[in-house]
């Protein structure tokens, strides 16, 4: 058996979020429908760097797999394209070490998260960022992402149905926010996220940057550790699982 | 009665073309139903500049419309647009003179023509640009263009499905080719359009651009009136009806 870890990107658009379940189109039971195909209805699991939600995009989401089938790198790129709908892209295969695991061993994950700012909707784009129409105010969001970086409990910007049993403290390495005309694009990179946690930080960005949140509150906000305190989880259509680093 | 004249956009992937027809989602019946709940039941009846196929997108298509509700022209556009789905969109509406036909009153309308031209695959714009992965001259394209623009009789570029009865003959006032990095954006303007002509018309450009009509051979192949004569079809996702000028 020889472990391969795949890069994949998709459109999260038509499907019910990664994770495989009954009934529901997901990116996860589509990939392992195509390994089924490959393997002549021997099904084989996928092991993914972690799931993402209904709506959410990847640009660059891993998983890794074994078998037993003797098919070169490229090969599986091909066989896979050929099988997988339209909406996931499979970029790249490698073969790894039996050690690795696409979830354990990530050392950080980056996430970008896009905002169309301008009055009049693009409706090319309703699925591919977030359309925002009121000003936001870039240094503002840009002090406020500075007090997100670095180490520490997060429970604030985690989702309050989340029920994590271990620590909430994570390192975020960077939070960074720049502006390409009507785009603001927001980037995430640490070694680990709860969940909705960049959703949340985002939301919570879009308020700074109108106002109804200090920047200089940030840090009080984290060290409350209560997510009634902010607004709106952003929505996921904006939201990228843009690499994985190994 | 008053008499509107109604600017939209629309994302075509969801739609089967802009015509009404019965258990389909059309543009038109979209619009239609929103001015039926407008109108308290009541049936209205749209006139647009003229139909689009399934998948062909719109930036600037155009409608006229009748109605003896006293609503101002802002107005007009918050409620359909609070009506209608999310990948329809009502740019304006203006009072017109009761002489206006959408269609007949039409001096020319433009189209444009998206390729993405690069060996990758880019999944999120599947839907709405002509993926291309061989390389394309440039200068053999616009060679082209100048070739097509004026006064001809376009049958060489007319579906051999479409029964037109009357003239082919069809004035373009404007044929060119940009490219963005890897963007190839096609601009046609003219006083008409036969059916699929400027898919027919672009799917001949990429036949230029690869080397496999010479761009000399346009004028013979626009004399010989044969539809046969050329290749694919471009398919319609990378197709905009960009504006339609009064």
């Amino acid at each position: 058996m020889q472990k391969y870890k795949c890069t994949i990107s998709y459109d999260g658009t038509n499907f019910s979020g990664f994770q495989i379940q009954p009934e529901k189109r997901t990116i996860q039971g589509e990939i392992e429908e195509a390994f089924q195909t490959i393997h002549k209805g021997e099904h084989v699991r996928i092991y993914s760097s972690g799931r993402t939600d209904t709506g959410v995009h990847a640009m660059g989401q891993t998983f890794h797999f074994k078998s037993s089938l003797m098919i070169p790198c490229q090969n599986w790129k091909q066989a896979l394209n050929a099988l997988l709908p339209d909406d996931i892209h499979v970029q790249n295969v490698i073969t790894v070490d039996d050690s690795f695991h696409a979830r354990f061993s990530a050392v950080e994950k980056e996430y970008r998260y896009y905002i169309l700012n301008r009055k009049d909707v693009d409706i090319f784009k309703r699925n591919y960022v977030y359309q925002y129409p009121y000003a936001l105010n870039l240094s503002y969001i840009r002090e406020a992402c500075f007090h997100l970086q670095g180490t520490h409990d997060f429970t604030t910007f985690s989702s309050a149905k989340a029920t994590v049993k271990g620590s909430r403290i994570r390192t975020l390495s960077k939070v960074w926010c720049h502006r390409h005309r009507d785009i603001l694009e927001f980037i995430f990179k640490g070694n680990g996220f709860l969940y909705h946690m960049v959703r949340i930080m985002v939301g919570a960005l879009i308020d700074v940057g109108r106002g109804k949140i200090h920047p200089a509150d940030i840090p009080y906000l984290i060290k409350a550790k209560d997510r009634r305190l902010l607004g709106q989880t952003a929505p996921p259509q904006g939201l990228y699982l843009w690499r994985v680093i190994y």
